[in-house]
């Protein structure tokens, strides 16, 4: 049997991704193909505007919450950014799903693309250091791994969600939903990070 | 262009996975297709299979890898757990994203599948809940939350890697391999999870 099932995990890895040319969106979104090969002239610029499209709107979505936060404290503002991103995932599934998938693998090395990942990097980085500056963060973490470990950490949270694989772990009650245990794990997390976090917090503006 | 895009994201995220019926496994692995129809009647059965058989074999990997630690410490049995997942993951590329991919979304829900989820975070759990008794764990955090933390944390790192995506994040030099960036937020993580994880630490058996 396991002939079989290597042979059909081989045809379901390998599988090339639906055909996204132009042409053929045209006429499914109801435009003119002319038009359509003008702005988007290959599957390539497709999957390379998608991938640029959606991380622009993430990050657009991030720092609009940021803005929004009335305790401007790096603890909350790390703790909000966790969270509006997972949100952003959720109320975005197509998007994060495709952002995160191997279908775009061959946009990763884009300059834009890369821009968009940095200045990501550069938003948690900068929290990091501040909330270390300010005795909120282990003195002996270095802020830039931490960077890593936070992003590993609300990705791996985000697609557990969005794929529908949080309710295979148990935790605490099993009739919580499963946003309730995404959240119980975001602040166990931020526990786990920082220090006084918890302190005078304040709602969350969802401006 | 908005709505090129969308009709193209649409389109990428609803297509069906590719046909794994038994007929088509079996001319293409030289098999006969009575036995394979017999073995696996259907592609839902094909796709329940890969998904157990993936689960099994992640899972005797794991225990594998934790039999053989000299230091039967939970702190070093944890980082040992997170070390031997991520390490299935990249030997295990195919498994691993088939495993996590919406194409076997439907295998979820079904008794085995669960299973193989109940052991594995019983066994995080145990470790955790050892780990805490000795004093290696915070007293106020709850090991069942922490279970769920801390798989959401090593299922995005193996992600990351597994999908070429650890890359875009810079961490330490830029010419360390993503192997090394990888065990270092693996072990970051460890940092802010456990104390003393470090103490006399052991170079692990990978018998």
């Amino acid at each position: 049997m396991d002939v079989l099932l290597r042979a059909a995990c081989e045809r379901l890895v390998t599988a090339d991704p639906p055909c996204c040319e132009p042409d053929s969106l045209a006429s499914e979104a109801g435009i003119d193909p002319a038009v359509a090969r003008s702005l988007l002239p290959s599957t390539e610029a497709v999957l390379q505007n998608i991938a640029e499209s959606a991380l622009r709107r993430q990050l657009d979505h991030l720092t609009r919450r940021l803005s929004g936060l009335s305790d401007q404290t790096p603890a909350h503002q790390l703790v909000e950014l966790g969270r509006a991103y997972i949100e952003w995932a959720i109320e975005n599934r197509n998007d994060f799903q495709v952002l995160n998938s191997r279908m775009i693998r061959g946009t990763l090395d884009k300059e834009e693309v890369n821009r968009y990942h940095n200045a990501l990097q550069h938003l948690t980085l900068s929290m990091l250091t501040r909330a270390r500056d300010q005795g909120q963060l282990r003195p002996d973490m270095d802020p830039m791994l931490l960077s890593l470990v936070s992003r590993a950490f609300s990705y791996g949270l985000a697609r557990l969600y969005v794929d529908r694989q949080l309710a295979l772990w148990e935790v605490g009650d099993p009739d919580e939903d499963e946003y309730t245990k995404a959240t119980a794990a975001l602040e166990g997390f931020a526990d786990l990070l920082l220090t006084n976090w918890r302190r005078d917090q304040p709602a969350a503006s969802k401006a």
